[in-house]
């Protein structure tokens, strides 16, 4: 997606510093200082206005949140979001998916949370998608042990090709809805994109994976 | 499913021992000596009306088929049909899937399908969806190393079990399809219950799954 600048939205990322993190690599190792509690720390990679993400912050005070944009003029919203709720449990970083290694080392993160990732659907642009294999194994070097990925989208060929990648990864298929607004399952956080999609009559696609 | 009876039916599967095999105990470990042809041997698990079976024995003639069906009322639809065509590289069984270990041995076998399985939606009845793990681990007895099982179904629930099922057993997703009439899968054969439920509307859902 192409997306529009914002004016502006540079020098708005770095006035609310306590929400959307400068210099994040010096958190390396040491999340636990940049929260007021110490307790399990769930990412989402491509966290878009971050309704997703806040939502799950307000919905889980026990639970610490990071939402990872690499958009400039869509991580903006987020912060607006955030600014008008002040929670303490839910930081914003303004960096790309592929650096995670530079911000995070093995056993920072508890789960990691991918919605609405782009299909890239083009063969020749399957490395770019966030379930190939090269990033299951980015994702192993920050997790803990069985830490967990938990993935939706509407995007059936990405779910299709998602689910053979974590199998040929060796990950656990832990939990799966192929409808999810039909399922049984509680507590689900929509994005901006669910909404608007699934409000097209699209179908949900979800599951839960976790490493050995 | 309860069906009726009907009359003259255990006669009838008798009387072609050439497609309905009569003692079948006797040819574990050498299958090979029942068909004109030595090649690999796929076997159906549930072959109800014989549709699937004997459309694929038909398009492959390469390779050699068997179809498992427990129901006297329903296998001798099967043998009409076979009947009428005289293919050679086809047989129906009437016995028990939870028995196949009485008929087959280790390698006997090179795949197995399972096609619109009962679902057994109630959880106290999950030790008798065909995907269960003990049904997986007697498939192991009776596969090759690295044989497969297709499995094609129209309930959800039932697919997503399975999907979980097949993981936790440590089996390779090697194909999936969330709706296998509108993907690029070629060369399906639809069973009975397939054509009547997909004309409904309902989604098929396909996967391959493979041992390690």
């Amino acid at each position: 997606m192409r997306l529009r600048n914002k004016p502006g939205a540079k020098a708005k990322l770095q006035a609310f510093p306590q929400y959307v993190l400068q210099h994040p690599e010096q958190y390396k190792g040491k999340w636990h200082a940049v929260f007021e509690q110490q307790q399990p720390l769930h990412i989402e990679i491509g966290t878009g206005k971050g309704k997703f993400i806040i939502g799950m912050a307000e919905a889980n005070p026990h639970i610490n949140y990071i939402g990872i944009e690499r958009q400039e003029s869509v991580i903006v919203s987020a912060l607006d979001r955030l600014v008008a709720l002040e929670l303490p449990n839910v930081k914003l970083l303004h960096i790309d998916g592929m650096d995670l290694k530079n911000y995070f080392k093995k056993d920072d993160v508890d789960r990691i949370y991918l919605n609405f990732s782009d299909p890239w659907p083009k063969k020749r642009h399957e490395k770019r998608r966030l379930t190939h294999h090269s990033f299951l194994s980015l994702y192993k070097d920050i997790l803990i042990d069985k830490g967990c990925i938990h993935f939706k989208t509407d995007n059936q060929q990405l779910f299709e090709y998602s689910l053979m990648s974590f199998s040929a990864y060796g990950l656990l298929l832990t939990e799966i809805s192929l409808d999810l607004h039909r399922s049984s399952f509680e507590g689900n956080i929509m994005t901006e994109y669910e909404e608007k999609f699934s409000q097209k009559g699209h179908r949900i696609y979800r599951c839960e994976v976790q490493y050995s």
